[in-house]
């Protein structure tokens, strides 16, 4: 198992399309060497350029060639190790920003001896060189995904490392509980006690209680990092596709009058109060013989299966006998919890009242009318008020579900060793247990670990990080 | 008419989406004061670090501040004037690559006094600076959208300077000669002849083969530069989207049996040989009564009309009435050197023999047949063998309309010239014709040039370019 390979690897780093810069990254042993071989100062072959003398963080104009043939203009960007993002020697490349150049030298650096960086290479090699610890490198890619203020500001805690430093203050206190049992498993002929076995229980008590509350803010943490995905369901033409637009506020979807205009679903991410919503509008449910649509209908139903909370809507100007047997499907189908029924087409010859809608626990809906919109979003966020995420300020909050499953096993472990106490066990049951406890904390922060984990939690990222 | 403002802008310069990282770019008399109330090298506020004081050229590791909150970790690139892209003061920031992240930067840049840069901006003023020629500028643009070796090639040759040096060699020939006319129109008093009307005319004459030995090359350019647009049109089920899929060797289009799966156009970029093709596969020709559809024959009418090429598909297994009525559907509307007839569907149980389609000059095609496709691909090379653009290396070709034009206003004011020397005109007539050429010459390099020109070139940059 070889945690760290020395190759000089290289990627794009910035996102590949038309744009007036783009950045290639080098990092590794040879990376001077290898760019040594490509770059020139004037537009003259002759014109060589030492990197290796150059001073660190200094920003050098010059030429990419490909033998005799200049690539491009770029810029130089030296970073000697250990001062450079992966600790190692790095350089990195400012071109012009077109997909077929930033392509074309990366091809050349290739040629030239390195190899393509692996997703998330660069951030592993930080860890592994000690730049960052695991729990770090993880909020560099939920920084980078991040989509609303709660979730940036979360990731942004976490890269600063107020979790790392969290995991790090309880393992050092449970390590000092473990070397006092162990001090006395060494004296144990003299029947010494360093700790009394009600402090210990009291102590593990403690840590146990504010890893649970960590565990706790779990839920919280995944809606704020990755946001709740809310599913428009119902029946074809009952509206879903003007809902989905006027909550957008856009023309995102394609609307007509046509039932089953919308074939496959879409997705789009909406904040109301920082809370991200993953707005996914599905094809009518419905059986069909159109062979495109029918595949439609099938992703719908996968994508209610993993919905956080889905607007079933049924169409207020179809007669009784039809709402009635939507109405049906829907309280058989769905839970209350996290559904909202929706009655669409308020603004047309409605064939059910609103107190109808009301004894139904539905609310009414019509894209003309704003504030019942507005009301319709104001549910949409109450649904997950007990959240109070929007209170949310730098308080420590569990959104990695690795760390959730670490943490878990911590807990597990501790319950173990109070098991232990309670039953009268020796000092060596309880410091197993505990010692566990300790390494599953320090799995978090990466202090113990192995490839695959590494490997998983690296694969994440985007190419060039 | 001003064409410098002298404000401080700011730009992301790299493509917006999640990427490992994303630069800012701030430049003019401001830039190192914004960024200095907003950077800070620790993470302390009193942390102060004077950007004005550091060396040009270096990279500084730091963090940007909205107000007391840590926004970033961010790597700081500093250039000082004259010596940077724009020639200005200049200050690039390499942030974390998230979109959301990114935005909250730029908007804190604005919030600090900036002004969001308009696209080009960046490099006008580089222009306006004297850092590069016009042609070059635009040659920054092409170079960033070139999609082949071709396109690339021509950009950078052109940003190199090729095409500069050479405009600005004829023009220094062009003003000599002024010179000498206007030196005799001096010492007119005196009846020196200090050169021939004949020679004049000869050396006018030789220019003006230059300059159209250019404009020859416009077509050839062009098509370098933005490539071919080729229309895949027939009937409704003829087979074009699995054409369209054969020749990008891709499932781009959605592929069903059933007649206008194909509602709107698709377009794809396919190179052979060199040549860049925009592939655009069109919905069925035929009158429909589907709403969506015909806003999509709507377009595939529109995009046929576009083409430089047209691939019309006639599908062989049907009734020979049917296929007769194709046929001269195609004759009737379309032109031998721009089109290429496909019988289509020629593994299947066939109405019309292999000589009857030889004998409609068209071609058959099967996507089961790969030796059939790439004697449609070489077919579709052929139909523009005349540019021989594959044997480009590196001479000058005309690749903009704008030099198009002004090179075309060149060519018309020497003829006028010429035209004054035939019908025995003085030298002032003939002098102001010859200074009407050099400033349409100056105009492709900029050394003549006004805001509404330079606001209509560097509007089609990217932003922050």
């Amino acid at each position: 198992m070889t945690l760290y390979n020395p190759d000089t690897i290289v990627a794009i780093s910035t996102a590949l399309s038309e744009s007036a810069i783009s950045i290639l990254r080098i990092s590794g042993e040879k990376s001077f060497e290898i760019i040594q071989k490509i770059f020139r100062k004037g537009k003259k072959l002759e014109d060589y350029f030492d990197i290796s003398k150059q001073k660190s963080h200094t920003i050098h104009f010059g030429y990419i060639y490909d033998g005799d043939q200049v690539v491009d203009e770029v810029l130089l960007f030296i970073y000697k190790k250990p001062n450079s993002y992966t600790g190692e020697d790095l350089i990195e490349i400012s071109c012009h920003g077109g997909v077929f150049v930033t392509r074309k030298i990366l091809l050349l650096i290739l040629e030239n001896g390195a190899r393509l960086a692996e997703p998330g290479e660069f951030t592993k090699r930080a860890f592994l060189n000690g730049k960052m610890d695991l729990a770090q490198a993880e909020a560099v890619a939920d920084l980078i995904k991040s989509k609303t203020d709660l979730a940036y500001k979360a990731s942004l805690n976490q890269l600063e490392g107020s979790l790392s430093n969290f995991i790090r203050c309880a393992r050092e206190e449970l390590i000092k509980i473990i070397s006092l049992i162990e001090l006395e498993l060494d004296f144990s002929e003299e029947d010494l006690e360093f700790i009394k076995k009600k402090d210990l229980k009291e102590k593990i008590l403690e840590l146990k209680k504010q890893f649970n509350k960590l565990l706790n803010s779990f839920i919280e943490g995944k809606i704020i990092r990755d946001g709740l995905n809310l599913v428009i369901a119902g029946k074809p033409n009952s509206g879903k596709s003007s809902l989905f637009n006027v909550l957008l506020s856009s023309d995102r979807a394609i609307v007509s009058d046509l039932p089953g205009t919308t074939r496959d679903y879409l997705q789009e991410n909406l904040i109301i109060n920082g809370i991200l919503f993953n707005l996914i509008d599905t094809a009518g449910l419905r059986f069909t013989k159109d062979e495109i649509e029918s595949e439609g209908v099938r992703r719908s139903y996968e994508k209610i299966k993993e919905a956080d909370l889905i607007l079933f809507l049924i169409d207020s100007t179809e007669s009784i006998s039809d709402i009635e047997e939507n109405y049906n499907y829907f309280t058989e189908n769905f839970k209350v919890e996290n559904s909202i029924l929706c009655f669409t087409k308020t603004d047309l010859k409605m064939q059910i009242s609103f107190e109808e809608i009301s004894a139904k626990k539905g609310i009414p809906v019509s894209i003309y009318n704003l504030d019942l919109v507005d009301n319709l979003k104001r549910i949409m966020v109450e649904k997950f008020s007990y959240l109070q995420i929007s209170q949310y300020k730098s308080e420590l909050v569990l959104t990695n579900i690795r760390h959730k499953k670490c943490l878990e096993k911590v807990v597990d472990s501790l319950d173990k060793a109070i098991d232990s106490i309670d039953s009268g066990m020796t000092g060596e049951f309880i410091s197993v247990d505990l010692r566990n406890a300790a390494n599953h904390l320090g799995e978090i922060t990466g202090e113990f670990t192995n490839d695959e984990i590494l490997n998983y939690i690296f694969s994440k990222f985007c190419i060039g990080k």
